[in-house]
């Protein structure tokens, strides 16, 4: 799909505008709920998941055909603080196992029967270090949205954004500081496991980064430009672009929360296609997910980032629409209905 | 497989006697978890259960493979007390719609990729209501317990067991209260949906059982044989199969475990082999599981039984073990560690 924007106002716009949920299709896959051979709300949350998937994809029997999931890389300035346990190569290194097959969300996607597509963002060219500028500026922070934007694919029917960039947890908490208030201590954590003062570092950095860029950062997007990073801004085009088409989105942890939650605070509703995968074991995950009112499907722990939590998520997406979408009716079983 | 017993003591004497983990394989699946490229710890539960299954599958590199999943049905003399919203004819019919392929759980045999097998257990002949007598004497406690072991596939490498027997959450609140004490009001709660009358009388009747049966239910066995029925006693019998086949279990909901807590309390450490799928929405399910001091790996709400919660866990441990045997590890990607 190509992006219909070339400017962060113009973005927003396109956000105001966005479709709603197929309300006639949402209704008709609960009557159809409401007489499969099972007692009443006896498959919990996986009646209300056929239920969402039946409003964005239209349909009174939602179907997982085509789930696909896009990992976005990027490079962070800010590293140079020393906010991660890894160093600044990891990342183009954890690209090339992407394509290569070997990593974790490799075996998912496999797993998920997804499609995994995987886009590098100027790998050689990180984000600029917030703590002394801005991330990206204007027409940086567009174009990765627009990379974001036209990485979906045109047939699918489930997204699932992940990202991998060494620095990223940091700038996700510096993005939820803004967005929600706070200071850095708030907001961040451990990430691929930083110790004791890795994490006082990171915290730091935010604080310094809501100091430096202060009132600027009252509008959402430009808060994306000045402290997030290309693979922020791509994940949450890709969730626009999903949203413009009514695909549902599997929301994965805290980065990809974060990207997200600057849809919702530049326009209300924009994260309605959107469920919460799972719950992530970096602290400020369970914070935004309250914030945004959503209640993760799984809790397992997970802190990988690479879309892995949500990847998971798509067997439990699939297993629902299939219950719901084949099971009998009480008709059709000669099943007494209570 | 053939059961090697004819009487509950021989039973009893099985489960004494059944293999632990391999433990070198374990090791060796934690040594290669510790190289794998990701962060330490990263993949959270997932690791846990990767090394959980290298043990019980005797391999480092476990997988999931042939998963089966066996439903086991039976009627209940006690559904004459009133316990249940639907008729005792809907077991036979929901055997019909499993057949069919019709149900909730062929749907999600589909999506994991498992073996489907029902056994229908005497249907036209109820166990016997355990307010006014015994639910099995012992030899029809035993022909349960054995057509569970003989139900297990030969190449099963993950097990789940399922049930459907209307009534069958009484039994099992029954089955609770002898093996952790407490009145019926602490373990009864609404099944497929009986109202506040109807909640009233299964405490009753479960309340009335202890009372009929009173010292005899010292023995776990003995009180699967009282107050149990042939479908519990055959999930306990087909769990016990996979425990002497070193096969992992994925315990389902309330019913489920109540079945498999017979076994762990005839002989501590029975359950080894096996992890809580969920926690399903049957309140007596949680505190079964906190007894049990396991900790379910889904929460989503389900009550339907059939095996369905395990069912969905089969995904979750499918992917576990593929990221556990098929990622890269650091020095085969030429990715830095840390």
């Amino acid at each position: 799909m190509t992006a219909p924007f070339s400017t962060l106002a113009q973005f927003r716009t396109v956000l105001a505008e966005m479709p709603g949920p197929d309300v006639t299709a949402r209704e008709a896959a609960a009557a159809r709920d409401a007489v499969l051979t099972k007692p009443s709300g006896a498959l919990g949350r996986l009646e209300e998941i056929a239920l969402w998937a039946a409003g964005w994809q239209g349909t009174d029997r939602p179907r997982v055909r085509a789930p696909q999931i896009v990992i976005f890389a990027g490079n962070h300035g800010v590293v140079a603080q020393g906010v991660s346990a890894f160093p600044a190569e990891v990342t183009g290194q954890m690209v090339a196992n992407f394509e290569a097959g070997g990593a974790a969300i490799n075996q998912l996607a496999k797993v998920a029967n997804a499609r995994l597509d995987v886009v590098a963002l100027d790998l050689d060219r990180p984000s600029g270090d917030f703590t002394t500028g801005a991330a990206m500026d204007e027409t940086e922070c567009v174009a990765a949205l627009a990379a974001g934007w036209t990485a979906v694919a045109p047939n699918a029917d489930l997204l699932v954004t992940g990202e991998m960039g060494i620095g990223n947890t940091t700038s996700a908490a510096a993005l939820a500081a803004v967005l929600f208030g706070g200071k850095g201590e708030d907001w961040v954590g451990r990430g691929t496991g930083v110790d004791d003062a890795g994490l006082a570092r990171k915290a730091g950095v935010v604080d310094a980064a809501l100091t430096l860029h202060g009132d600027s950062l009252t509008d959402p997007l430009q808060a994306l430009a000045r402290v997030g990073g290309r693979e922020l801004a791509a994940m949450a085009g890709a969730m626009a672009a999903a949203r413009s088409a009514r695909v549902p989105v599997l929301l994965d942890g805290f980065i990809c929360t974060a990207a997200a939650t600057v849809l919702e605070k530049a326009v209300a509703g924009s994260l309605d296609h959107a469920l919460a995968a799972h719950r992530g074991a970096e602290p400020g995950h369970a914070k935004l997910l309250a914030q945004l009112d959503k209640t993760p499907l799984l809790d397992l722990g997970l802190r990988l980032g690479e879309g892995s939590g949500a990847a998971l998520a798509i067997g439990v997406v699939t297993a629902a629409l299939a219950c719901h979408s084949d099971m009998a009716t009480f008709a059709e079983a000669g099943v007494a209905d209570g």
